[in-house]
């Protein structure tokens, strides 16, 4: 074992800070990564706050890291010392079931291994997340960033990023098709980019005003005030596709209306009240209410691929990791544009 | 135009009672048909009693209608006076939107005409259904009935058959996978008999444990009491299709959790009110919730046929039009086995 530093919260109502805490040496198939960036994800502050009364204290959030491998043990064969890696929401699966062997390790029938809030397989205790100075991750769970990419700007990639792309891929966006993005948040931004990076037409749905310029240079078709009933109403059984990443309470309904036959609304947005269906819009056009979480692993390589083809990175905000407090408020206040990312060599400097 | 007799409903309240009316003469493409049975389908009730606030009065409700060619027009090339014939929830559509020509009229996208409360495109007023002595309907939305079935109990297939047959299908219900049916009642009997000819795997679930052995008697290999945890519970994640034939308004969480990854709940039964749908039911394994409404004209004789393959029909209880009353009373409280149908011969000696 050796000691690793980090942010974490001891208690739902205590704030995040320093912590030193021990990690596996790595193993023969480990690959050990120096932290450089973690991005902050919603479902951190909802971990770290207990808001989903699973949390194991204490806390290490943080599931959207871009590092740089460090060491890797002898049975390591696709990275070396120095290459530039990437970690998202998983750091195992059983890799035996049906799920884990098609590629769906999100679905892992025996249950994943969370990069954070998850019991060690090895340790015991919580597994601690990327708010620090190292990771140690098998290496069939790590993945190469492209050299093009801005480091601290891909992290996202791992987490909003392949649950917007994962949809999208399944639910087939790409040219001839529509797509509708509703919200423009850490997920909703990214998946206006992928969308329109797919060459499919997206419209995108949100209830500011002031989002309305931004939505267009992030490359919506349109863009349409969710409050604006005669706009929803000439996009009535328009769209292929939805893509709802609003985590709050909303009415879908207005949503479901829009979609054409057979057309599918995935929730990616986590709302933690249930949603209210109007059946009567499910059995009119055949249309699909649909879930979606996250991405396999090597579904999230192609998106890294496909990011460096096309150049995609979010849009962020640089934070050191003494402000995570402020940023946390922030993300509550739906105040950020559209990404924190936390530059870890705060870590030293703090 | 030439004078029908029936049985209509003046107002929402009225027990429904002997009426004349007229159609128009067949024209060149038009069938005339003798009805000799109709099937009473939920949604008669509900609209002769107006509960979906949109019924046009006098309302003669009826869409599960057989009955033999009586006159054909000049134009109709596949069917001849004697014919054994049925026609459904539809006697027109546009025929020209992409819904139409993609053979999904219940979707057209001008509206289709529905064989009872449309307005009649050539009489104005509103459309007449089967619970009447005659009917005219466009060859296109004549359907041939095979001759080794019962015509009366051939009369459900109608509705209950091809909105029970459409979901079957649509989400691929065959050999090697497991297919849920909630609730036995109308609908939920044929969907049993449906999907168990179609070589699948078949889970029903009712809240009645006096149906249990009728359950197994009609083609499900497990009966499952919905209020049984524990035998709800061995069922999670194990089915990849189910088919949701409950009107009344239910918890469909307990189901959702019980699909396989990408598996789909589908909708046939209309609560009327809106159904609260847990995001992490859909989330966790890419769960889809849908809806079905009947199907199309060359599905629904793809069906006829399939039943004439498999000698499938409905379990009924035929009854006289005199005791429309006391069956709409016994649909109120469930207590039809499984579908009630009208003898039309009933018409001339009541």
């Amino acid at each position: 074992m050796f000691t690793c530093t980090g942010y974490a919260a001891s208690d739902p109502t205590t704030p995040l800070a320093a912590f030193s805490f021990s990690r596996r040496d790595p193993g023969p198939g480990d690959v050990l990564i120096d932290i450089l960036f973690c991005g902050v994800c919603h479902s951190d502050l909802h971990t770290a706050r207990n808001d989903w009364g699973n949390t194991l204290y204490p806390c290490v959030p943080g599931h959207e890291i871009i590092g740089r491998v460090a060491a890797v043990g002898p049975d390591v064969t696709r990275f070396k010392v120095g290459d530039m890696v990437g970690v998202g929401c998983l750091v195992d699966s059983c890799r035996a079931c049906e799920s884990c062997r098609e590629g769906f390790e999100q679905f892992c029938e025996e249950g994943w291994v969370g990069t954070y809030n998850s019991t060690d397989p090895f340790l015991g205790g919580p597994t601690f997340g990327g708010y620090s100075s190292h990771i140690v991750v098998p290496e069939a769970f790590v993945l190469r960033v492209p050299d093009n990419l801005d480091p601290a700007a891909a992290a996202p990639l791992l987490c909003a990023g392949i649950t917007t792309y994962s949809p999208l891929r399944h639910w087939k966006a790409g040219p001839g098709r529509k797509v509708g993005v509703v919200g423009l948040g850490g997920l909703g931004h990214i998946a206006v980019k992928l969308a329109h990076a797919m060459g499919t037409h997206v419209v995108l749905f949100t209830t500011s005003v002031s989002k309305v310029a931004d939505g267009h240079r992030l490359g919506a078709d349109e863009v349409v005030l969710s409050t604006d009933q005669a706009e929803l109403e000439k996009r009535q059984s328009s769209l292929d596709l939805i893509i709802d990443a609003v985590s709050a309470p909303h009415d879908i309904n207005i949503y479901l209306g829009l979609l054409k036959r057979d057309g599918a609304l995935v929730q990616v947005g986590l709302p933690d009240k249930p949603l209210s269906v109007g059946v009567f819009n499910l059995v009119l056009k055949r249309r699909n209410l649909a879930g979606s979480m996250i991405g396999g692993i090597a579904e999230t390589q192609e998106l890294l691929d496909f990011c460096g083809m096309h150049g995609i990175t979010a849009d962020i905000e640089l934070i050191p990791i003494q402000k995570i407090e402020d940023a946390y408020a922030c993300i509550v206040r739906s105040e950020v544009k559209y990404r924190f990312v936390i530059d870890m060599a705060s870590l030293k400097t703090g």
